[in-house]
């Protein structure tokens, strides 16, 4: 039996060995023995093999053997209400029939109380058979844990003060449908006016005399947006004028909102779907234009701070598309892979040439490259999280253990933060490229419907945009680095003189070759900031350190000052992901020696393109930006 | 009203000052003035601005508007019969209408005489609007063309040996079909075991006792396979053993094989359309697999020399996917480039963001450098078809003046082959990058089928498989490259060395960039030369230039010697290409001024990426030779 995780070793490499289970299971399970708790780390690992062994096998030989059956089939509208293929109907039943919607909820709200991690892995073997498919599962689970998420951070989730047992939440009775299967909800941001531009969104939410709120507006590229739950953002709070920061994304509230009202009449539909979108690929996954018109709706969290709780669930969903994309990088592997090793061309297996070698190495390299860094970036979120959910069920005991658990959240925070849009980044690109490499590799059968390698692409298109473009995540990396160094210049000061002193002195030479790209990575970022600022940064020169952040703000002109930067910021977070893949490989190598062969793997293609893309952040821009007219004389001179 | 020629500077700076129109109309007319020949050159390009002018309109007007529509109507077949959307037909006459099918032909054979390089235009003209339009219009003009052209080639075509006029030619019935609008051709070469390797193909041809031939087989992916007249490559010696050299390319003829048989019950189909493959995206375009059962052939040229007369048609080929790819290129850029304009978002329309600007920059400035290598490729390979037609026309007087012309005919031909593999491999790579940018500027709008932008990702992964994948065309420039350094050792050291001074004295700042972009290229390809032949090579350093090639082909055996240039076949390719680039913009900007600008901006990119090619080919790829076995362990060690 054909089977995504059985057959998987880098993924079973994680799962067996590398990944902390005693630190996750800890923080997941309350007491182990205790009640409905594991006895053991063991026992909990156990269960959890036995759900990756039955996902692995279910979506194999389930799903897919019928992805371009769906794809071919797709979603439709009929009278206002969407019409699934029939197969995709039958992988839902049977995915309930797995209880894989309850897989992270917690024992008391009827789940399985398994990691966050379990869940990803799980998205990866979903994606490797259809992402699509993935989307639509995904937004079962996933909306279940965001009401419960959102819940917990606005205080309307209780506790009981003795046994720490959940007691109630906000939305126990929708995430009690999902769980069994007879609701789905999604997440409704978009608008036709505001994509990545978030302080443009229109949509209203007006609170009523009694005291209730009512939705109005319409959202666009819903996935799953025939849902029966939408986490929806509209605005509160209307400016006075177009400087009033409450024009903004500080005007934003989240509203839950149910589709339909059940009155004596029946059930009637408040949420109209408009139309699907035709799109290139995801055709098992619908992707609805919405309408709410006065639709009753539950603040969730404070008025104002919509987009607040929409970046908390903006992480969950950009790990769970790191994943996605490993999982379809895996299936453009893999089809490309067996293609090569049985179509023989002048005289030898496609596989045996070295062109084509080279490209298929690559891919199983960069496979691994992003598997180490979704496993290091799940790892932290999910440590975070329970953590956090820890101290709300049972508050730790002193000022101390307080301070002590606070400072662990926050270093599991920055490391998830530090990791997630590089993921979100590199993921999403690598999954274009080697869907597309898939196709080359297939040549003239690639580009035909029945091999399945052109469906990869079109599937994958969407990853770099949905849940955050790549030129958002770029911005993100770009600005949390540089506003990182800002904060703490003598930190970085320190950190590049350690990077080159350990690419030196280290005694092993695979780390002297990783410090090499931290130099890289670090001299980039240093250029940019002293480039950026242009003139305000030399006159920092001769200031101590700790005067640079209040020096480097005053007459801040974001425009001006980070032009450079801006133009930049994907080149960098190229470099960044080199960076931050070279340490976690390097880390990895020095404890499993087996994996070295990884690390020197992706050394080889890293290192010239490291070197490559510092050249180029070094070398090249001013032109442009002297075109945009955006930088001041000063950095156009001293090209 | 919109116009695809009017609308387009680089185009019409090509058009009205870069084409030596002086050169190709001398050539392309016998006589200025006499006959129904132009007056004057001047005369000449009045009428080619014309055709250019209404074409430029009618795609604009009449072809791009309906694009999308006949992307999701698509060829369909029914009763074995093609049956094209309505707008397609309607479009077909209308080209005919414009008597584009005769466009090259000579007046001689009913066609207008206008030059192979206005049909290229044309082609990027059509392309923009949609290339699966193209490429059925392409299917007429394109066939008649090869059919003069192998008659040419065979001797069936005659000239009146006093007016240089042509009398007869074999094909003349076919071609007088074709450019009537009331047939076109197709060239059917892969099968379903051979795609690249066209030394597997089983298609037979036999000869039957009155002499004449038959041909039977299965051919695969043929672009538009419904046409009346077939070229087909079928096997006419059949090998003894595998490693009798029949077995290969050169037991393969040509054959011109009409798809139906009028006999006295009227029309019969011979050859069988068996399906039309459901393809990511030409969808107005047919692509069958066709099934050839005892069909009457005409064998054309001699027996055996199919894979040769192939490769003259390929040439032909391979620079009109060239010019189609700049079409598509040129709609992708327009399309985000429009749509960066219009849309609003922080503040400020998306072509104001820098990093969104520096894409825009990029294509525009690649597909400048693409036109460029288009052009050139064009001009040479125009003018070394119309020089070896004027010499079979009128033979030139004395052994001197046919001696010059062979070497202007050689030089031509030289030239057109070093730069369009570089073309066809760089024009569809970069009409594949364009198309995604397309998508992701555009956003989930550009995901979506309405705005355009996913279907010309959809319509550009074929280019870089069709017509030859990339990675032959890297194979082929690599092995043309490496191949011309061992024929000539001496020529390739004193190239070096003058781009080496060059590089480092010539005056000019610009051609000392470029000069040392030359050196990146040419110390890359000595790398690869003295690497690949391992202790070989090195056993060369002593010996006399002249021994080279005999010492280095000593023992040879091309897939221990060549593997590591056959690993780095497309990242030499690519430099090759920002070789070429740079020397062609290098002579725009100095007989132009206003040109410099264009290489300026190229050299900006092409820089760093040239160090880094230079540094990929120089310092990786043995520890992947090594992991295939294929080095002897001198490499190995030697790293």
């Amino acid at each position: 039996m054909a089977n995504f995780f059985k057959d998987n070793d880098d993924l079973r490499f994680y799962f067996e060995q590398a990944i902390d289970w005693d630190a996750i299971v800890s923080a997941t399970e309350r007491r182990l023995g205790e009640g409905e708790a594991f006895a053991s780390v063991d026992e909990a690992k156990e269960f959890y093999r036995e759900v990756l062994h039955s996902v692995g096998e279910f979506v194999a030989e389930q799903v897919a053997p019928h992805s371009l059956a769906i794809d071919a089939e797709g979603v439709r509208l009929e009278a206002g209400e969407v019409v699934m293929p029939a197969r995709l109907e039958e992988i839902m039943r049977r995915i309930n029939d797995l209880e894989l919607h309850g897989l992270c909820l917690p024992r008391e709200l009827g789940g399985t109380n398994a990691p966050f991690l379990l869940y990803l892995i799980n998205t990866e073997l979903f994606a490797r058979a259809d992402v699509s498919v993935m989307a639509h599962h995904g937004f079962h689970g996933g909306i279940a844990l965001a009401m419960l998420l959102l819940s917990l951070k606005e205080g309307s989730t209780r506790f009981d003060a003795t046994s720490g047992e959940l007691v109630e939440t906000r939305f126990a009775d929708y995430i009690e449908e999902i769980r069994n299967g007879r609701a789905w909800g999604c997440m409704d941001i978009t608008e036709p006016h505001a994509g990545s531009d978030m302080a443009k969104l229109a949509s209203v939410g007006e609170q009523q005399a009694d005291g209730t709120w009512r939705v109005t507006g319409q959202k666009i590229f819903i996935t799953s947006g025939h849902g029966k739950y939408h986490f929806v953002i509209a605005r509160t709070e209307q400016p006075t004028s177009s400087d009033d920061p409450m024009a903004g994304l500080s005007g934003l509230s989240m509203f839950l909102v149910p589709t339909y009202e059940d009155g004596t009449e029946g059930r009637r539909r408040i949420v109209t779907v408009d139309r699907l979108e035709e799109k290139m690929g995801h055709h098992g996954s619908a992707t609805a234009a919405l309408s709410f018109d006065c639709a009753p709706a539950h603040l969730t969290g404070k008025r104002g701070e919509g987009f607040k709780q929409m970046l908390i669930l903006m992480n969950n969903a950009r790990l769970s598309v790191g994943f996605e994309c490993i999982g379809l990088c895996e299936a453009a592997l893999r089809l490309a892979k067996t293609y090569a090793a049985e179509r023989v061309s002048m005289g030898k297996p496609l596989d045996r040439h070295e062109m084509l070698a080279d490209y298929l190495s690559e891919m199983d390299t960069d496979i691994r490259a992003l598997r180490a860094m979704a496993m290091v970036g799940a790892y932290h979120e999910e440590m975070a999280q329970k953590l956090e959910m820890q101290a709300l069920r049972q508050r730790p005991e002193g000022e101390l253990e307080q301070k002590r658990l606070e400072r662990r959240i926050r270093e599991h925070q920055q490391s998830s933060r530090r990791v997630t849009p590089l993921l979100k980044y590199l993921a999403s690109e690598k999954a274009v490229e080697m869907a597309r490499r898939a196709v080359q590799m297939l040549g003239g059968s690639g580009y035909i419907k029945e091999y399945g390698a052109e469906k990869l692409v079109r599937d994958a298109m969407v990853m770099p945009i949905y849940e955050g473009t790549s030129q958002i995540q770029a911005l993100m990396a770009m600005k949390d680095t540089l506003g990182g160094i800002l904060k703490n210049p003598r930190g970085f000061v320190k950190k590049l003189a350690q990077a080159r002193w350990r690419a030196l002195s280290a005694k092993n030479p695979l780390e002297r070759r990783v410090a090499r790209i931290a130099v890289l990575s670090l001299s980039a970022q240093q250029h940019l900031l002293t480039r950026t600022a242009g003139a305000k940064m030399r006159g920092l020169a001769g200031k101590p350190l700790g005067e640079w952040p209040a020096a480097f703000f005053e007459n801040w002109d974001p425009k001006r000052d980070f032009a450079l930067a801006m133009l930049h910021a994907e080149r960098l977070t190229k470099l960044l992901c080199d960076d931050v893949v070279t340490e976690l490989l390097l880390a990895q190598a020095k404890r499993y020696p087996e994996r070295e062969i990884v690390l020197e793997r992706y050394l080889e293609r890293a290192e010239p393109r490291a070197r490559f893309l510092h050249d180029e952040i070094t070398s090249t821009g001013h032109r442009l930006l002297a075109e945009l007219g955006e930088t001041d004389s000063g950095h156009v001179a001293a090209q």
